[in-house]
């Protein structure tokens, strides 16, 4: 049997990650979703190895030290980590799974999985971001500075990903993420 | 704006390349078709520049001395080509293009596009067939040589592509071939 592909979704804060992965699940049955692994407490109707794995702090960093996990942050006050035992697990049985995460997670995650399927969704105003910066503007140069700035770094991240989306029509951005994992079981492995 | 994908779609004799390719431009309208040059005599009905290119034997060879073919091939008493400038001229603006073609023309395809995307159909007894021969069968043995040798020529070409589709049923084999098509416009290119 064929492993199963680690689909990893990234870009960046606000570009609507979460509402894309959501839909995938609810249109698209024959994919596994990675669950998170975090610190914080459990909120009313969240159920333990369904919406998250709840841990302790000892627990949690008994697991970083383990290398249990196959990336982990810090987010607002808790701690966040994809348990590396369900990803492989899923994975030698054959399915696919998805894991949703920022730029940085995924750079920590490819360490381990060079050979995942790295998606990176763009904010619909990118392309336009970046011309309307190249021109000038009315915009206060240190604004300018620091979004150019931001702009290039996310466009450098971009030449690490195997498959960029445009998350302008949200149909439309699930239905090109759909058709990369279906692609993907098709490739020839070399 | 970024150049089109040749999407070059092949297989062995039989597997029903043709089948899919009509279902695929019905269903999918996105890409444009290579239209083939001929210089057998056009029946009725077909229509130069839209079923076939027409030409003379003279025309047909002054183009192969040109290259102006990216393939091109005899069948039974007619010549058959893929003529250079309408894929170049599409590809240019931005359009996709499908190529149809067996394995032999799909290897002079290589030679001008190698970043083309190469899709290996294949007949879903294929598998079987490989079992059934390593197997002791009833069949006789010279049989049972020939079909093993096919079987091996045909899996080294699977290793030059870049997707496989097993053909079992023909909806899904579209499905399939539409994804891999989508999801090579999201391709990062690096």
């Amino acid at each position: 049997m064929n492993k199963g592909n680690l689909i990893v979704l990234s870009g960046p804060s606000g570009v609507g990650k979460g509402t894309v992965l959501k839909k995938l699940l609810q249109e698209y049955t024959d994919i596994e979703y990675s669950i998170s692994a975090t610190t914080r407490p459990s909120r009313k109707g969240e159920i333990d190895g369904k919406d998250y794995f709840f841990l302790s702090l000892e627990e949690f960093f008994q697991k970083v030290d383990n290398n249990q996990f196959i990336e982990w942050a810090k987010v607002h006050d808790n701690y966040y980590g994809t348990p590396r035992d369900y990803v492989d697990k899923t994975l030698g049985e054959g399915k696919d799974i998805i894991l949703e995460i920022d730029i940085q997670g995924a750079r920590m995650v490819r360490e381990s999985y060079p050979e995942a399927i790295y998606v990176f969704l763009l904010p619909p105003s990118f392309d336009e971001l970046e011309k309307r910066l190249n021109k000038r503007g009315t915009e206060d140069e240190k604004t300018k500075e620091i979004r150019l700035r931001n702009a290039r770094t996310e466009m450098k991240e971009l030449a690490n990903y195997d498959y960029q989306i445009i998350n302008d029509d949200l149909d439309e951005t699930v239905e090109k993420l759909k058709a990369i994992i279906i692609a993907e079981k098709c490739r020839v492995r070399k």
